[in-house]
């Protein structure tokens, strides 16, 4: 039977998880849930106790936290699609180290500007509060001078290979480059070519598609 | 030659390295650092481009990100000491999952009331903000009552053995438990149980000699 994906088409934490099985090419079930109450009944509780999305069951196994699925898609399907990690401990390395980058430094200043700038204005019909986006594209802009030396020494973050460390950022990314903040990654050039170098990957494009059947 | 680590003592990511290293029973020599402009040199910045500690040095590997450091430590010593990650893709699935709930869910909060609760009165001697205490105890209420509910079907978040999932952890508990959100760890039986377990592995204490020294 096929893996069955429970997400929102919307989230970006969802997002992060059909991006991997497109990439991997693995056949999946798409639960869709709106945000909200349905996520705090019981019975999906029992799937993710944060009442939160994604949730993932394969077989027997239940799965929650998309950074943790989508590790376990990519090692469950080694050798199958895109090599998105390694086993090879030299090569995993440096694929860690950007990973938890994405996951400690990048995530939470770009989930900040995707609030205020996507969220917001078109969702939840609010102004979005200009003195928040400010600081925080300022601080984006910090992170994003370190990205720019480490991809001028290599293609992707964690090596010459597309791996999770580049793909986990594609769902913010994806909803930046519809704002002002976009500017913040075309001012740097090397960050600017991957941007559109992995936005353009056809697992990516595939999983934006889930958003014009919702 | 043995890895080295830059860190401070007191920074939560460096002793989540350091508790690391002794449960694998790795010697390595450790580089303290101030917090402050010292983490701000070219020097250091080619070890982490964030001047951020921790950095961890082993040969031509430098990694930086104290949970990328954890789990390299823990796949290269595989063998050795406590296994704190598994190659078994099924084992390792939950840990995986309990990993990220504590990189996401529980220190995000955990983080916030350290800084009200310990640096500000103890290191820049300040009063605490008590509005963002009490909320952020309400909030790690919450995280507690999904881990209550866990710990009571496992010993450990990950499964029955102490891991990486657990480790993570160390820190933050250690400084949370001089603090009056100890009542929020023991409000709940198993949660209290599993705190007072961890906190008392010798590797725990045996990390916690380094502030002694400082």
């Amino acid at each position: 039977m096929a893996p069955k994906l429970y997400g929102n088409v919307y989230s970006t934490a969802t997002l992060r998880v059909v991006a991997t099985l497109h990439e991997k090419g693995v056949e999946f079930e798409f639960a869709p849930l709106s945000f909200g109450p349905e996520l705090k009944k019981e019975s999906y509780l029992s799937l993710n106790p944060f009442g939160q999305v994604p949730a993932y069951v394969d077989g027997d196994l239940k799965l929650f936290e998309s950074r943790a699925i989508t590790k376990h898609i990519a090692f469950e399907h080694h050798g199958k699609g895109t090599e998105l990690l390694y086993h090879d401990l030299k090569k995993m390395a440096p694929v860690s180290v950007w990973k938890e980058v994405e996951a400690h430094q990048y995530d939470p200043v770009a989930t900040k500007l995707v609030f205020e700038q996507a969220v917001k204005p078109f969702i939840m019909k609010l102004e979005p509060d200009l003195a928040v986006v400010e600081e925080n594209q300022k601080k984006l802009g910090q992170i994003l001078d370190v990205y720019e030396a480490r991809l001028s020494k290599s293609k992707y973050l964690g090596g010459d290979e597309f791996t999770l460390a580049d793909l986990h950022h594609l769902p913010t990314l994806q909803y930046l480059q519809g704002t002002s903040t976009k500017e913040v990654f075309e001012a740097r050039p090397h960050v600017s070519a991957w941007v559109k170098d992995i936005l353009a990957r056809p697992a990516w494009i595939k999983a934006l598609e889930l958003q014009k059947q919702a």
